[in-house]
């Protein structure tokens, strides 16, 4: 019997539809998948029910933040009324803070590529799980700016290595594996468009740099440890600057290149807190830093509230 | 005129005093240092009134393990009376955590090398800002473990990177620097004695490997990625185990460099909460795995006491 013209167009969804994917064939015979530190398990928690209908993740260093994007993204959405709660869904660890509201998962994921790793691995297992579909993740997230007014928002073209090269170099059982920082570009498209509707803040589409150190590895003065001169520095930033890079952050790399692994449409949307050819020290008042640090969750909300039809 | 017995001896002490260092010559210079991840600056608080004492740094990822640690501590040395708090020190950010109780202080410091990273540089500098003397410095963690039962305790006696050697690998203006990975051989051996004292669970020393990736970094099966057999991880951990490596996290090799670089003696003290050559999945009951992490603690804890003579 032919199919009747809904049954054809959910078909035709169905086919459209782009699943979370792992790259590991262990995980589908597992009978546990143990969430280690998300306190989650596929044994304890109904993850397809849980999170089947999420279809953004945005991810961020600091706990609290991500609670109160939470709470931002659902005003902006329709989804808050008076008394209602957002409680941590990874309650029982102190490790990362996850929250929910409608499609949208805020993920907490600490400082460094070692911690968003570990998030990012149980995050995709999660999702995987879940029998999630056509998911974008992006990162929301504070950085120092080359060649900045501070308080400006870049959307990563590349993410770049300390040699500004668009790798990641990783070691698995002993040995050197690199792999590329690909992130979506039509999607930093659309989020420079949802930056121009708001027309609210600076923000620029560049390269970012990411490191495994905020202070040597950024080549700051100020750390405990420094062996180089201002004129070293100056010099090391502007090559990266003639390279593209506009910020620098420590997460940006990994991201994209686990999204890029998993089929997960990425971006990383960061707001540069300094401009760092012109000091190290993050003096600015804390409310205008407030302030900054809500430009990428103005910036995402919005995209998120267009994506859904509600802007 | 000649010092009296007194002033001679006091002389003495100041001379064997071991102050804290940094080794950048910046610092002494800076009107203003703020430690922007701890919320703190030498503008708005008094280092010296406020850790002038401290005498033993504990460190370790989770802040309400350290906010536990305090707690511990203060009654272990009958510091502690009803109803007494112990606030965050770096109430404000919530990045990292701090407390303290007489001459010890207790800093959570996330997961994962550039996270540590951060802590110990705005560390370093508070307790050099702080004009500190003879500070010892102690991570307290858990781990994987190699062919030991999991609860074992590791006091490292040399952290080595994913290729079993003591180094650690960092980029400096986008060149790569080489530092060796030092820990103090005699207060690993003070440890251990105190091990013995307790009497309470198994301690070895051993190397502790140190990666920068939770999953395929550690040779797991279980991560969201993964290109290689149960044969090939078994093979690697093998070879770490002929290498003298008894357990893996993911700080030790920047801890025990950073402590080393600035004169700080330092000790490592894991424990495992499982036998990576058994599996990879942390399945231990949560009551188990509480009764573990608390193991380096209590070891810490006594030595601790020990040391002020309260043992």
């Amino acid at each position: 019997m032919a199919a009747t013209g809904t049954e054809a167009k959910d078909l035709e969804n169905h086919h459209n539809d782009c699943f979370v994917q792992v790259s590991n064939p262990n995980i589908a015979t597992m009978k546990e998948d143990v969430l280690y530190h998300f306190n989650l398990s596929t044994s304890t928690h109904d993850f397809p029910a849980m999170f089947g209908d999420v279809k953004f993740v945005c991810v961020g260093g600091s706990p609290s933040r991500m609670s109160a994007f939470i709470r931002y993204v659902a005003a902006e959405l329709g989804l808050d009324h008076p008394g209602k709660e957002y409680p941590n869904i990874c309650a029982g660890t102190d490790r990362y803070a996850m929250y929910k509201v409608g499609p949208v998962l805020s993920v907490s994921h600490g400082m460094g590529i070692p911690s968003i790793g570990i998030m990012l691995h149980e995050l995709i297992k999660m999702l995987y799980h879940a029998r999630c579909s056509n998911i974008t993740v992006i990162r929301i997230g504070t950085s120092g700016g080359i060649g900045l007014e501070p308080g400006s928002v870049v959307i990563t073209q590349q993410a770049v290595d300390e040699c500004f090269r668009p790798e990641f170099e990783q070691i698995v059982l002993g040995k050197r594996v690199v792999r590329s920082t690909n992130l979506d570009a039509q999607l930093v498209q659309e989020l420079m468009q949802c930056s121009s509707d708001l027309n609210e803040f600076p923000t620029v589409v560049g390269n970012t740099m990411c490191t495994l150190d905020f202070y040597e590895g950024q080549g700051r003065l100020d750390g405990a440890l420094c062996s180089y001169t201002e004129k070293d520095k100056q010099a090391y930033l502007q090559a990266a600057h003639a390279a593209g890079v506009r910020n620098i952050e420590m997460e940006s790399s990994l991201f994209a290149t686990m999204c890029s692994a998993c089929g997960l449409r990425a971006a990383v949307v960061c707001v540069t807190l300094l401009d760092r050819l012109q000091g190290d020290q993050i003096t600015t008042p804390h409310d205008v830093l407030v302030e900054y640090q809500q430009r990428p969750q103005r910036l995402v909300g919005h995209f998120i509230k267009k994506s859904l039809g509600k802007a």
